[in-house]
């Protein structure tokens, strides 16, 4: 089976000059990826007419599929619409759908659609046009010689809903791409080179079809197996080397879907009817904002103490005066203490505490930047545990923040 | 003064699959900008000689300048040196300046400097080495016809050190950059298009030599102001315009250097001698967050409650059970006692609470997604405050962060 080739392509000065960071192109790679379109290349251009036609072109050449985000606004700066209508030789009418997507659109904002908006409407006789369900830049699909060009809006959700819901499924079944199987297995608290290790065995043996890769981020490594084929067959073949993997690093496996740790955490304290309450003082409140980034949050989440001095230590969480004296903030005592106190004042199932010096400031020569400690309890036990981490604060917080969900899922009853 | 054009190339398989996002690109992009580089374009390829060379190419003939990170690892995927060296005709040979980089490098992390380490370094003999302080990857800088290639290890604080301590410095010489001026201005609290009506009879006179820019995050607005030539003339020309728009806009104006509102607010308080607390309910967290990420925030910050369930904003804020069944916890009663009760319980200076309805659950008629109240307290005064925002769960989040941020900043004694 021949490959597909794909050429990304971000327009728009914003994203040329550094003022934006582009995440599309990241997120568009991976969706073609996952289903076997391969990318040549990935391109920003600014709004520019020479250098967007320039683009468009060699695209042409390389690849089979062009994907274009962005250059779609109402006003004058963008032109990737005009652009691409000469690219096609193609005119600008008026798109009575769009339209009336456009008057609903600014109608139920309660405002009136004017000139400038009103020019959205007008769309390139030659190309399908994708409606937007989330704002007012139609997409464009053209076809030539076999070849696709899709042009989107540069606005992440708009773009997103626009592939998931229509461009993706229609590239499926225009390519006629193979079936692909994707299994996923996060891990947690065991780094890239250890995992690799443990598990090189039975990596030596993977059947050539089956691709294994590692993807790590901060405190996680996610392994990816996937292959390409025959839909029962290779479905078959990929969950008996799943099974196998799953098996030999059990302790480090928290879920095998895409799913954050947060939203394990959340779900493994809604099947056990846990509520849980956090005591935080180096972390300020990040390992809260996690556990509450998650939708339903408040049915297992009862609150925090973010208890950054050590008067709040006492008075909030009762941690007491002798024990903050004669170990210290930073200490197994303290951090239990912690633990257990904010279990008891926020009557919940599981308490959780962290204490730490993040850094830059506050480091001794025993208790060294980057020291941490982290706590469990619920009413059957109380853990702690040390972090040696390293000289950066914003990453000492990341790392603690993922350590004391691995702690959580360890120790849940 | 003829302009100077920049390719940015990132080389790597994983960038190209979309399994990171590339940061690097952004951040060079604006470094180039502040020196007045223009970037022609920006481009990812995968660790494949064809498409390395074939990019590189493409790039010289289009710019003066190539920047390219990545694939300089001592793995056998990463290729950019020996590409690098075929494409100027180099020989790779030892160079034994880097050979004692990385010999001190393995030995003060108590490790042995391996063959495949060791392969690092050797370098093509027609370029200047540019040692790597933080790693283990050389940089390398190639010159042919007047124009100048620079390649750079992929991780990026390594890139970034050296960029700011020798590339930045020698392009500029080399390419006898014109000096360039910036001043930033940064808002909160105004759309972009209310700032730009607002400002639109200044940008109107504006001199030519000077550029503006609006830079819009979620809830603030960046303006730009850029000129070049004769340092003091065009230094003393940008601060009398960034003056005029400071008086124009100056209730929105938070400050004028590159800094988040969260040092912001921290300088102030450290300033007034003031401490500050926290009751966060719908932002669970996230506002703590921001405040204890700045380096130093233990002087002014002492905690916070975050008070998900209404048991919680009774036991630990002294909220009222009244209040919450009258008026609901979100409302502008026990936002209000929220802010009270802990600036009393945490014994600090400022209270500040936040309670709404982030979604995509918990939406009523009366109060549907979005609806937010932020209050702040002092000795003085109490004041809320109501937010009407979108459906978004983390856009309200972070949009209730910065409108609560903006709440302190005006009400500050």
């Amino acid at each position: 089976m021949k490959s597909i080739f794909a050429d990304v392509i971000t327009i728009g000065d914003e994203i040329l000059y550094g003022q934006i960071t582009d995440t599309n192109s990241q997120w568009i790679s991976e969706e073609l990826d996952k289903i076997g379109i391969k990318i040549s290349r990935k391109t920003s251009v600014g709004d520019n007419e020479t250098d967007i036609l320039q683009i468009v072109k060699e695209a042409e050449f390389r690849s089979d599929l062009i994907l274009i985000t962005g250059g779609l606004g109402p006003t004058s700066d963008d032109i990737t619409k005009p652009c691409l209508a000469k690219y096609f030789n193609s005119k600008l009418i008026l798109n009575q759908d769009v339209l009336k997507d456009l008057q609903e659109f600014f109608s139920k904002r309660g405002r009136e659609l004017n000139e400038t908006n009103k020019q959205q409407a007008y769309i390139p006789d030659l190309c399908k046009v994708i409606r937007n369900n989330y704002g007012t830049a139609p997409g464009m699909w053209f076809q030539r010689n076999g070849k696709v060009f899709v042009s989107m809006p540069g606005v992440p959700f708009e773009m997103k809903a626009m592939m998931t819901e229509t461009i993706l499924p229609q590239l499926k079944y225009y390519f006629n791409t193979p079936f692909i199987y994707h299994r996923i297995i996060k891990t947690i608290g065991i780094g890239e080179s250890f995992l690799a290790d443990k598990i090189k065995d039975w990596e030596n043996t993977l059947p050539a079809q089956v691709k294994l890769a590692y993807l790590p981020s901060i405190g996680e490594v996610k392994l990816r197996l996937t292959a390409s084929g025959e839909e029962a067959m290779i479905k078959s073949l990929v969950d008996k080397e799943a099974t196998k993997v799953k098996e030999l690093a059990k302790e480090y496996i928290y879920a095998d879907l895409e799913e954050p740790i947060e939203k394990v955490i959340g779900e493994m304290l809604k099947n056990r009817g846990l509520t849980i309450s956090f005591a935080e003082s180096c972390t300020g409140g990040y390992v809260s904002a996690l556990i509450t980034s998650v939708a339903g949050s408040s049915e297992y989440f009862t609150g925090s103490v973010i208890a950054y001095s050590n008067k709040v230590k006492e008075n909030q969480l009762g941690v007491k005066a002798e024990t903050l004296k004669t170990y210290g903030a930073v200490s197994e005592e303290t951090v239990k203490e912690m633990a257990e106190g904010i279990r008891n004042r926020f009557n919940s199932d599981i308490g959780i505490a962290t204490s730490g010096i993040a850094g830059p400031g506050g480091g001794t020569p025993e208790k060294p930047v980057g020291t941490i400690w982290i706590a469990y309890s619920d009413k059957h036990k109380t853990v702690a545990r040390k972090l040696l981490l390293g000289k950066l604060r914003d990453i000492n917080i990341k790392q603690t923040a993922t350590a004391t969900l691995n702690l959580i899922r360890q120790s849940l009853p």
